[in-house]
């Protein structure tokens, strides 16, 4: 299995999502100030691979720690949940996961330190590893939606890299296929930072699933042309009405299978559903730095002069969502996540 | 004035638009073979640029020629005109400036040969001047539709780049400009070849017209953020019914501006419209070669193994264009170019 985020003994072990696909680099972490930075500059990226990661920065953060009392301890925890949490604004996985860890680092403040400290690599173990079985959950319950022989496409990377392991969109892929529903799978390049041609497609081949790698700008076209039986996404973060903001395009493809009447999936584990946003225009969106549009990979394309708007999500009401897809079940408008 | 394609004394000019912005390369070219090849590798690229530029490589395949008959230089002629014809499908502005240089070639058999071919050099500049005045006239009846303080998004290049000089779309955008109502230009930066970002942000900031560059996946967003109050785009074919083929993306972008009931204009030169051909399903669509999509700005970025889909074009259907802007005046829906 493909495993983007990993404990070894001692460290953090990350799969650098940059150097994909041409290279392989696995890179190791034992302070969470270089797990913020890796987050920071997409060594690891996905809404649920955030999560997973930031909880090992902080059981990392503890193990560094030099306190020899539970309050310098927890002011140590409490830095790098803050140095954490300030990475990337919009994924909500990634503030449940600190928030998990600083209670229990709490809940277990009679323990000696250094037991404490096990307990919070656990603790982000525990979070891992239920985030796999929550995208094998997702998986079950989307391929559940997907037709025989079923054109699927797909925007960014929420497979495999984008979790601790299966994917949550492409968890729905990976079932599907694995009951012999999968056709085809139109992978979305996904600009600015490509994951989809980078990443998605580096999985599809990697499992050998039938697919075919377009530029975003085609996925109308493919829509008119009557070859795309349902698009599935993964989630970043979901407000109590549904509204779902994900990687930039995710909106205006929502838009375009409304238009021609395809299925619009989203599909994410329930810890991206943030009850506490009453809708999607409350969620804070990420504006990254202008160069990942002027160029890619550090070759420029565009004038320097040229100003940039680059938000790094949108939002997609809920209003063009069919279904949103959890570990708990398959939900549908209107959305009621507290059933 | 940005000249794309010019002829000086004995050869034709051409601009290497693959190499802007960072590089501002003439490339110089006296023999039709080298003129389709240029073509064909987007040296030179732009429907009414294309046209203008094969009729030159025919005006060059008869001063090539060692015929010494009429019959010998017109089957010279019609070998070129075969072979620029070949070089790209979808533009029809191609095939009409090849008709009118080999109807040039026939309504003159009675001349001297050098004469002929002197007649022909003639009809290419005619050709390209013309071209400059149907932008000029373009861009006076588009401004008329631009309110003040107007936010414009464009698509691709359909700018002085695009054309024999002062562009189609880029000429409404111009006339606007130049009328003070332009507050800001979104530019798409048009994957996979990037038309957006290389030629018409240099446009913009060669001009100093206030622009921004986004993602095309971007362009959603910023709709419903209320930011664009029109787009318009060029055409490679307008079919009879005004059907129009334009860069792949054009049709998603219409799509979106109809979601967000935004006016949607379609500028080009009253010779891209195909009486011929009663819809646009009927138009034929270049497929181009998958490593524009598997790579960005020549470096690979997509695993090799990946299939690619990369349509040139795609067809927005006229329901879903508020006008047509020509040399000959604005065009709604029902659309009737015979008046």
């Amino acid at each position: 299995m493909i495993s983007p985020v990993r404990w070894d003994g001692d460290r953090l072990v990350l799969l650098d999502q940059t150097r994909l696909p041409t290279e392989e680099v696995e890179r190791r972490y034992v302070s969470w100030p270089e797990v913020a930075e890796a987050i920071r500059s997409l060594v690891v990226r996905g809404a649920p691979a955030i999560g997973v990661t930031a909880a090992f920065g902080v059981a990392l953060a503890a193990r560094e720690s030099r306190a020899t009392t539970f309050d310098g301890l927890l002011a140590d925890v409490e830095a790098a949940i803050k140095g954490l949490a300030a990475t990337r604004p919009t994924a909500v996985n990634l503030f449940w996961a600190l928030e998990r860890m600083k209670r229990r680092c709490l809940d277990h403040r009679m323990l000696p330190l250094d037991a404490l400290r096990a307990q919070l690599v656990q603790e982000a173990q525990a979070i891992l590893d239920e985030d796999v079985a929550a995208n094998r959950a997702i998986g079950s319950h989307g391929a559940a939606l997907v037709p025989d022989r079923a054109r699927i496409l797909t925007h960014c990377n929420a497979g495999a890299l984008a979790t601790a392991g299966y994917g949550t969109a492409g968890g729905v892929i990976r079932a599907a296929h694995a009951q012999g529903k999968v056709a085809l799978v139109w992978v979305d390049e996904t600009r600015p930072v490509l994951q989809g041609a980078r990443l998605t497609a580096w999985e599809m081949v990697k499992e050998g699933i039938p697919h075919r790698l377009i530029s975003d700008v085609a996925a109308g076209s493919v829509m008119a042309r009557g070859d795309v039986d349902l698009v599935v996404t993964g989630a970043d973060r979901i407000a109590a009405n549904g509204d779902t903001a994900n990687k930039i395009g995710t909106y205006g493809l929502a838009v375009l299978a409304r238009h021609h009447g395809i299925p619009f999936y989203v599909a994410a584990p329930f810890s991206t559903i943030d009850p506490a946003l009453p809708s999607g225009d409350l969620i804070p969106i990420e504006e990254r730095d202008g160069n990942e549009v002027r160029g890619f990979g550090g070759r420029q394309v565009a004038p320097a002069a040229s100003p940039v708007f680059n938000p790094a999500f949108d939002v997609t009401p809920a209003a063009l969502i069919t279904a949103i897809v959890t570990e708990r079940g398959v939900f549908r408008p209107p959305f009621d996540f507290s059933r």
